[in-house]
């Protein structure tokens, strides 16, 4: 029984103490939201259960990788007869947070921003976007996907009053740290950074996520020169 | 001095044989691009040297892991004395690929066409854009950072005839594999995917890098959530 409630509360982080915590293996984490991707598709498709065999021909992964990944949330897999494709859906749903209803708002509405502002990325994670903010007065007043563009002095008091939880950078390297600042005094307890730099805060309890585009195109260059190293051979 | 070859070698795939090959670990090669991102920083502040534990302090990981990371390249690093900035930077932009000089297109004008058009990214990494693609004809004939915007349907005679060698799509998610064949078909080896599917072409030459955005959502609202269970403990 230990036992069993040891491994299904791998990602219960209330039934978890210091200890245990460490052992969620980071491998793992940024694997699940593959999982959720993919499952989601599967809903979309009106797909209900799925094989670790066939989940594992879908993502490319071994079957054995699958079973691994997932039995750790419990046993929902049975011998023959596959995972609910539904059930898993919400548990990992559940497990990395997209249930919580977060509310967001974009900071900087240059392309990047429009285009985050554009994709579906958001709701299918339960996020909610509720406004775009900038400095330029040629888009402050304007509305982007039915969201308002609002002036970047006003973001304070707006998270504060709106209750936003999350923030999305894409404001010029320079401006970066100070907008995050603002967003974490005003209750944003989360920021999703993507002025390509490393944005650290003082305040511990923000949880700061950068993302470098150019590390993508990095890893492509270097694999097309082994792949044509290889082909010169 | 066969120890210091397989040391130094690692990375150098002419000298390697199919086995050395897969020594190689995904966890270096993930990190290399952060290293090539920040030294590329302190050379653009004119620094040129650093030792392990300031560059350890900046990078926000141990000194012995950089010191591991960094070794297996050849002895850069010398006890007292630091690392070589400008060397090191040269040898991982080798090592990476940034010198190969890659051509590029980017195929979708959109929001996200538009911004990767206009960061820096590319040029960093040694890849020079030459033009975008849209199948819009209110964007086609255009320019976007001194770069034309053209016909998709004369995406497969520009690649042939102008010598491109990567592809980035920002097209949409049902429209990804048509065009990414076509860039297949013309001389493309390398494709930057935002189309947020996961690409498979049947042509195992053509290296795919698939690049989830929400992924990136999803593990920042999976922290926040665990921030906020610790906290109400």
């Amino acid at each position: 029984m230990e036992h069993i409630d040891k491994l299904s509360g791998t990602f219960d982080s209330k039934k978890e103490t210091k200890a245990q915590k460490s052992e969620v293996s980071p491998a793992v984490i940024r694997r699940l939201p593959r999982y959720h991707r993919y499952l989601g598709e599967l809903l979309r498709a009106e797909r209900y259960r799925i094989s670790s065999g066939e989940l594992s021909e879908i993502m490319g992964v071994t079957a054995s990788q699958i079973r691994q990944d997932l039995n750790c949330f419990g046993g929902f897999g049975q011998q023959g007869y596959g995972y609910n494709i539904k059930y898993l859906y919400g548990k990992i749903s559940e497990l990395l947070g997209v249930v919580e209803g977060y509310r967001a708002v974009i900071v900087g509405a240059g392309n990047l921003g429009k285009a985050l502002a554009q994709t579906h990325m958001f709701e299918r994670r339960g996020v909610t976007r509720v406004a775009l903010f900038d400095v330029n007065h040629e888009v402050i007043g304007t509305e982007i996907n039915s969201m308002p563009v609002l002036d970047v002095r006003d973001l304070g008091d707006f998270c504060r009053e709106n209750d936003i939880q999350l923030g999305v950078l894409t404001v010029p390297k320079d401006a970066a740290k100070e907008v995050a600042e603002v967003m974490a005094k005003s209750g944003v307890r989360g920021i999703l950074n993507f002025a390509n730099m490393e944005l650290t805060l003082d305040e511990p309890d923000v949880i700061i996520e950068n993302v470098h585009l150019g590390d993508y195109l990095m890893k492509l260059c270097y694999e097309m020169k082994r792949s044509r190293e290889d082909r010169e051979k």
